[in-house]
């Protein structure tokens, strides 16, 4: 398989941990994203929407959307599982995941913050506008969890309730947002001490700077 | 089961197709959301994100997020389903669906236009920024699917795909996007002839103005 990604993506850091804690062999292929590489005709290719990342497997097929990616690797290779087995407390896990992917990672994007700053706004503007969704996307996330025993968001062991935390925590560190939530810290010590996590982090790729 | 919604969003547009389409019984609670009756006390006790849409389960539990919820109803009512059964298909159909919940959505809710306004950006402004992530979204929507067989976005009948792009199309009409994808009008007139996709419209809606 190939990853498509970009060192500081955080939907390309939340497929990196899924591959990792599935042990799968991959290759990496990194945009660089501030350069406009995922726009470059041969990855267009790939993925027309040019956004990152892409899992390319190995008869070829093309999967997009890092959540999509997340819930294919998980029904193929089911061990160790991302989700938890009880209904309820699967759409508990796939809530916090989707505030983060839904409520919060789209508007503080580059995308996003590239358009804000066409509109004419300051990069402080920008950052405010980042810090806010981030502080209150994250508030969200710590009540989702505040009755949910540790160390990890649900319970004890990670799933895609973490996958997705971690990346948006260190977003969240970039844009200086006060991270005033004792219980997902928690969860952030958990996770650090799992390899797949600790090998999936941006200052560990070979694109990063 | 109760679900906390209004007409006009989109999201919980989406759990209304899903309960429709799996002949679940269910009461509905309108909140106002231009009046931020999603922000009363009581909803919050609910929904402490203060957002719609919210299902309450039989036994009080309280599940949020649309696509969460929808995975929900998958799981535990199983036909007719949501997703296909082969895991790359079922990929495909949820980064469709990814595509309308994370790219587009997000990105022309009222909560984001509101925040824009508050910038001082004018209606006619606010409304291009949507326009324009409606347009591009839409059209990695029909990308997607541009190699599937009609009339449904993947196929003989409706899927999660349809069930996103439904309410996002109503969306895009109201910003006043060009409609330019003939596969995507085609999975609407398919839909137009489901009795779940018809009900759940929100000129339907107990609340509709």
């Amino acid at each position: 398989m190939i990853l498509h990604g970009y060192f500081r993506s955080s939907a390309s850091y939340r497929v990196r941990i899924a591959l990792g804690l599935k042990g799968l062999a991959h290759e990496h292929v990194f945009h660089h994203l501030r350069k406009n590489e995922q726009r470059a005709p041969d990855y267009l290719a790939t993925n027309p929407q040019g956004l990152v990342p892409s899992l390319v497997l190995d008869d070829g097929q093309v999967l997009t959307q890092s959540l999509a990616i997340c819930d294919y690797l998980d029904e193929v290779w089911p061990e160790p599982p991302l989700l938890p087995k009880h209904p309820v407390q699967r759409a508990m896990v796939r809530a916090f995941a989707q505030v983060i992917a839904c409520d919060i990672h789209p508007l503080q994007n580059l995308k996003v913050l590239r358009r804000l700053a066409a509109l004419g706004h300051s990069e402080a503007d920008t950052q405010a506008w980042a810090r806010a969704f981030i502080d209150e996307g994250l508030d969200a996330c710590a009540n989702l969890i505040a009755d949910e025993s540790g160390p990890f968001c649900f319970g004890a062991v990670p799933s895609l309730a973490d996958l997705c935390l971690i990346p948006q925590l260190a977003n969240a560190r970039r844009f200086g947002v006060e991270l005033r939530w004792p219980r997902l810290l928690e969860a952030e010590r958990a996770c650090a001490n799992v390899a797949a996590f600790v090998t999936a982090a941006p200052e560990h790729q070979a694109d990063s700077e």
